[in-house]
């Protein structure tokens, strides 16, 4: 195994490298395409678990929609094909012969969704519909990275219909939330929301709301999003339903969706030079229990002890490993699992269980110490509970160094390019304002509730409200 | 909503129409595909939540390989690419260019997954290797069925990688048992297991075990299968290890997996002329309370104690659901849950609430009758069990009754046409013989351990052992 990359002066190349070496994702011949291997599926598992909770509980059912979607499905909102034309694959031959018409895999499943929705929804009697899918969706990418950017992903689609426009704004602001929730309490990673701009906007939406983080090479990764569709795609896909009052209507849609670049964003928030950091609430192991063997003595009283802690540990509810591996030191097993990021380490050695207690060590080094058996549940949850409040407190430390507020784009023009950050500023909401970022190779990631700034950071004119802008992911 | 057809002389029909009336699946405009409904894709999940969980107990991990294979990789195979070639969906264009190589969309994963394989095991130290995936896979139907036969269905797809043929023999056999015990203790399905023909298995296979239910019209389905793959693939792939003795060795592979098309047994095997029957165990409600309201009295009080009751229910760790529409007589409720399978119904009405009882009624008719508030929770799970077990009883009666034997195919070529079922019988087990069953629309569903019969059902050649004959699905 190579030595990681140093994590502040090559940011880069440590990501590239941590997430091969700790065994959550290879290459394939396939351009663009992953494998996520089992302790990088295991990371997502825990995610959609959660997620997933939370989805139904706010009145969402799971369903299924096909993978392959007709070409002219796309055409009929004229946004949205020409946002997603130049990602799409295309199948264009099956069971031995051409296909009358491509079929496309889905790079998002609206037209699908919302063509079967007009089969389904012929009365107010039918709203609100809240249908979520989870699925793999492809895009096709030039420059893919796993995780943060590959032809095949894996995500929630949320699809709902609604009665009323409130009701659906209502809609993609919940949804917003519970990304928020989960972004913050369990993956430990503070976020700024707020709405795209018109060019960053879901093709086909009305408004789009983002979520945005800041990885510690000063680039923003937009989290997830959450789309008020409104009537465009309903009209679309003619989807007339008898209203109360017995009119025909149109019924308001949403769309929203989160996807295995949380993964990604985890790995960058909190790595460091050792490699992973999984903050306790998400991570597929949360304790491993490495057992010190004195040469020549008898091993078996150790490893018992070691599984009996391990099945106390499980029945409070955490995930725990004990490494038995006889043919490594300990030195080389507490390198591996720092490398993966599991947040606590238990030692037991001969020593230890004369005295009967464990040394119990977490990944961020705040404490290092002997907890007898007796203690060790107690302890091992208020350790968990600190890493994971110290992980989201250290993040939004470096979030805020990072979030910079200037006046104008010819101050903070060169460094947006050099040490990046968020730049919060002024925006008339001119597009062709918008477009001096291209330069920079930076865009607006939201825009802001407030109003701190009277003029444009571009041009003269009156800013509308703020913007925070950045390079991104 | 129509009248189901009747299920015993248009069992045909009346598979087509309950699995659309009771809301499973939909149809879309792209051949072969369905919508899975929420009501579907709860089965689906609960299957998944049952079956995943036994995958990790007994070692295996979850993991994701990519949905698209170069086409070359399934030519490395013989009998592999010959098995699916006809199947194959080939993504040509991407990105806006015509790709230089097709890519496959997987119909299985055996060729990406062997390939990493070959990049992940190098020492004996790698072994075994327990891997498996749910995923989404695809191949190109003539004839599309939902659940039975559409050109995209959901499974999981276990791939394991071991040092010797013994321990691969044991895998095969150990996922074969966790799959009857789906079947048969879960679903209430009985099986029977066996190996497959040469002709029938797997592509590229040594040897492949089935487990094959009956249906009631008589057609055999085969439920799932697992692959003692043995070292062709591991050689097709250059999959070389040192091993303990520090030779160079190729390991022995399995592949195992179920599908979508377990809810299509479901669905068939316990149906009846009202709809669906689920058996409780897998059933994603398995109790719905329905509030008879009394016309012009207060209905609150009796929604409160429904809901009080339902979430009692939901503690003793069953899925509950209360029916509060008010605008539906409780003959339509009864109707529309006896469609979807809902095993057991409590009904309460204002006379209920003044002797604090509920009506308890299973899906099966095998009792109805007053229970009290305070043995509510007991008697519906006594209630639960029984009907769990009529299900596997009356399915293995009517299996039996349509389980033949036969010395010859003259005998029961006739009835393998009309009435169906599985015909016993001896086998030479030569394939010229397997031939004849075509003209009769039959195949041999698996060798059974047994020998009943001296001579072949075909010609007089000696019979290695019995064989079990159907037409299929």
């Amino acid at each position: 195994m190579q030595k990681l990359p140093n994590i502040t002066t090559h940011f880069s190349d440590w990501y590239n490298d941590v997430i091969y070496q700790a065994e959550l994702v290879d290459q394939t011949p396939v351009r663009g395409a992953v494998v996520i291997r089992p302790y990088g599926w295991a990371i997502w598992e825990e995610i959609k678990t959660l997620l997933d909770k939370r989805i139904k509980e706010t009145g969402h059912k799971n369903a299924s929609f096909p993978l392959l979607i007709p070409e002219s499905f796309f055409k009929k909102e004229a946004d949205h094909v020409e946002g997603f034309a130049p990602e799409l694959a295309l199948v264009t031959h099956a069971g031995g012969k051409e296909l009358e018409e491509p079929l496309v895999i889905r790079p998002t499943s609206e037209t699908m969704v919302h063509f079967m929705f007009s089969r389904w929804i012929k009365s107010w009697r039918d709203l609100p519909l809240k249908i979520n899918q989870w699925a793999n969706v492809m895009r096709w990418e030039l420059r893919p990275r796993p995780f943060l950017r590959t032809t095949e992903f894996f995500w929630q689609e949320g699809h709902t219909a609604h009665a009323t426009h409130q009701e659906a704004h209502d809609e993609v602001l919940m949804m917003l939330q519970e990304y928020v929730d989960l972004a913050q309490n369990y993956l430990a990673i503070p976020v700024v929301t707020g709405l795209k701009s018109e060019t960053e906007k879901f093709p086909g939406a009305e408004k789009t709301y983002t979520f945005e983080a800041l990885m510690p090479d000063g680039k923003a990764l937009q989290m997830g999003t959450s789309h008020l569709l409104s009537q465009n795609f309903a009209k679309a896909f003619d989807m007339k339903y008898q209203d109360k009052q017995e009119n025909i209507a149109f019924p308001f849609l949403t769309s929203w969706g989160v996807t295995t670049r949380l993964i990604g964003a985890l790995v960058m928030t909190h790595g460091d030079d050792k490699g992973l950091v999984l903050p306790p609430k998400i991570a597929p192991i949360q304790v491993v229990i490495v057992p010190i063997f004195k040469k020549g003595a008898d091993s078996s009283i150790i490893l018992e002890k070691a599984h009996s802690l391990a099945s106390d540990l499980k029945e409070r509810g955490f995930r725990v490993e004990v490494d038995i591996d006889e043919n490594k030191s300990p030195g080389a097993k507490f390198y591996y699992w720092e490398l993966r990021g599991v947040p606590i380490r238990i030692e037991i050695g001969p020593r230890d269980l004369e005295k009967q207690q464990v040394i119990v060590t977490d990944r961020l080094g705040l404490s290092k110490g002997a907890v007898s058996f007796e203690d060790l549940g107690q302890a091992v949850e208020d350790l968990a509970d600190l890493v994971q409040k110290e992980l989201l407190k250290r993040a939004l430390a470096k979030r805020d160094s990072q979030w910079h507020k200037s006046e104008k784009l010819a101050e903070f023009a060169k460094n947006i390019e050099t040490i990046g950050g968020f730049y919060q500023t002024g925006w008339c909401g001119k597009e062709s304002c918008e477009q001096e970022l291209k330069k920079h190779k930076a865009t607006t990631r939201c825009l802001l509730e407030k109003k701190t700034y009277d003029a444009c950071f571009n041009c003269s004119d009156p800013s509308k409200q703020d913007v925070l802008i950045a390079r991104s992911y």
